[in-house]
């Protein structure tokens, strides 16, 4: 008996999102029979992060127990298997007990946005075209909002299973870099670390940020939804195709 | 009547090539196809970099001429027609005269390997996937022994329509980058600009520098081919997928 973390990237594109559901391609079902292709039983994933319909991963962690010694080779097994939009980056022995979910002490995201006046083909399903204009010094103000306690209320559906909105947000930024060889435009980053997120809660905050960008809202009313502002009062809820789930601190 | 200068970024992966060829699809007939439909007129393109089946590219840069004065908003109708994998990154009124292929004066394409046990689905298709072993000191002697003049019939196929094979190379390097996040692994990049390249040049320069860095094969057994060996004295000629023409100096 021992447990097993996996480290994962994906590209979210053709995945009906990380959780398992009858008849829809999933990343979780994708794993569970891969894994149970390879070790002969059935198992159940533990995850630091259930991420959306679309939304790509750099370093989700999952986690299982087995009954059975991890067979030598794991990581190459389970890519051979694996379709190629999904690869275990690592498989290891984790501590008894350890769980991907309940151990995770943050999660840390990254929404690409390519502010550019064309898109590239290799940008294209993998961040936000961004064409317009956009005051990047109003977005550096809205991220450093972030940090600390907040009610996010505004940031995630009405609909919701969640019954807590309040999150500890531990770091947030935007990053600026070149797109290369005299095209115009920069790659934006937002990266943000937080205890735990909320369904689109990301999403919605870049959404709402980038609307302050646009001069549409100000950074004053950002930060007056900080406080439990309800859900109409924010922004739209940016793609999925843009949005990273980067890595999970333990 | 002026011309235009088109400077484009594809993903190779779905075309037969930049060239038109009856009935594949290709850059070059995609483009040609979008320019007719926005002008109403039928345009033929002078090409800096006559792009294999797969080979990507970031700046690729062709020329037509054209009876009429260019729409204003041609870079914007035109990527609005061509297919996701083809942007036109700018379309500028050039000097009378100009032709992208006869007037560049140096080529520099850009080689990816990611040199990892295991390969992101976000780099597949993208990049040479390198699990091996890989002496990247190797590497950086086979790169040094490149600029100059060179006699580079090995690196290109015997069943050819070149005429000349002497090729002036005027920069050449691996360059080597994290892949991030404790990920074990290193992308490198094989940079190399020339005068102009032979059919499928890059992709066997790349792939016998490879046998090298692997140590199936020695520096000095790779500066030999550098004088008019024969073609099949040098090594394999590494996948299109990995190949960018990065940009071209006029």
């Amino acid at each position: 008996m021992g447990v097993i973390r996996l480290t994962i990237a994906y590209d979210g594109g053709p995945f009906a999102g990380w959780a398992a559901q009858p008849g829809l391609r999933t990343v979780q079902g994708e794993l569970e029979a891969a894994l149970g292709r390879i070790l002969g039983e059935r198992v159940a994933l533990a995850v630091a992060g259930r991420t959306d319909a679309g939304v790509h991963a750099w370093g989700q962690v999952a986690s299982f127990a087995t009954e059975r010694d991890p067979p030598a080779g794991l990581t190459r097994s389970l890519n051979a298997v694996l379709p190629p939009e999904i690869a275990v980056l690592e498989a290891a022995s984790a501590p008894d007990g350890f769980d991907a979910r309940r151990d995770a002490r943050a999660r840390t995201y990254c929404y690409w946005v390519i502010a550019a006046p064309v898109l590239s083909p290799f940008e294209r399903g993998r961040s936000l075209w961004w064409p317009h204009r956009l005051d990047l010094e109003a977005l550096d103000r809205c991220a450093a909002l972030l940090p600390g306690d907040h009610d996010f209320t505004a940031f995630t559906p009405t609909d919701t299973e969640h019954v807590r909105f309040e999150r500890r947000i531990l770091g947030c930024e935007w990053r600026r870099f070149p797109l290369g060889d005299s095209r115009p435009g920069e790659l934006l980053e937002h990266w943000i670390e937080a205890d735990a997120f909320m369904r689109h809660m990301v999403r919605v905050l870049v959404g709402t940020m980038l609307e302050v960008g646009g001069g549409r809202r100000s950074v004053e009313d950002f930060a007056a939804l900080l406080d439990g502002a309800p859900r109409s009062r924010a922004g739209e809820t940016a793609p999925a195709h843009g949005l990273y789930l980067a890595r999970v601190a333990y």
